[in-house]
């Protein structure tokens, strides 16, 4: 990635991710961020279970913190704050080697939920994402249900 | 504890927790194992997020793997190996210290499960485990869908 509007943002989503201490034991790191589109990328070494396949909490990891880094890439984070209020998570295949997530938040949407939270305090979307492994065969599908409040609101 | 089936148990369910790096960096240790019977701990600190309440990853890692403890309080570990297929988690308190979590398998249902994986290969099993802060709270609420297998058969 070479425009510095995007260098920024990767450092943004890495910094936001390197925030969680939890998060960054499992190497998470994003491979791209732009508004309202991440990728990030969950390496096998530190996740893997003692079959030697990456550990369901890891992968779960993998599909939660995605929410944050795309709110991060799509709103004011100085002025609103994100928050996951539920998750599923569906294993369909023995996830080998590192894993990779992609999410986007369209720009409509993006616009939608500030609309809702600027009007009642709470903006919220739901987001699916499949976690890939490098055959881009779909290991997992995460399923997370987000909010945004304004800063300060934690309750 | 103090009879020595109970800390034989104890000792089986923490070396599996060990078994895994992801599980063993956050902290997660047991409490009390006896057969279909399961208490875990998450410390509050390797798990706090950047507001100082436990992260998601941390409260999904500790409903799921009380699945995996409940298994080798329940079955005979050289014959069959566990492996969730899907959960779900909803958050409805603000995690704040220290998060425990309580698991149980009626004997008739560790007897049903047993039967169906030596009649047909797989013997699964649906868990629901409320996740509780120091005051008894329920700040989450883990469910997950467990298989067990025999040994070798993974695909």
């Amino acid at each position: 990635m070479t425009d510095s509007t995007g260098e920024s943002l990767l450092d943004v989503v890495a910094a936001g991710l390197r925030a969680i201490g939890f998060i960054e034991r499992s190497g998470i790191e994003p491979l791209e961020a732009r508004p309202g589109h991440v990728v990030l990328r969950a390496p096998a070494e530190p996740n893997v279970n003692h079959f030697g396949t990456m550990y369901a909490g890891a992968l779960y990891t993998l599909g939660e913190c995605i929410g944050g880094a795309l709110f991060r890439t799509s709103f004011d984070t100085t002025a609103w704050f994100p928050l996951v209020t539920g998750s599923t998570i569906r294993f369909t295949k023995i996830a080998l080697g590192d894993i990779t997530a992609e999410a986007r938040l369209h720009e409509d949407e993006i616009a939608r939920i500030l609309s809702d939270a600027e009007a009642t305090g709470k903006g919220s979307w739901d987001l699916e994402v499949p976690l890939l492994d490098s055959g881009g065969d779909v290991v997992a599908t995460y399923t997370g249900h987000y909010q945004m409040r304004p800063m300060g609101s934690l309750t």
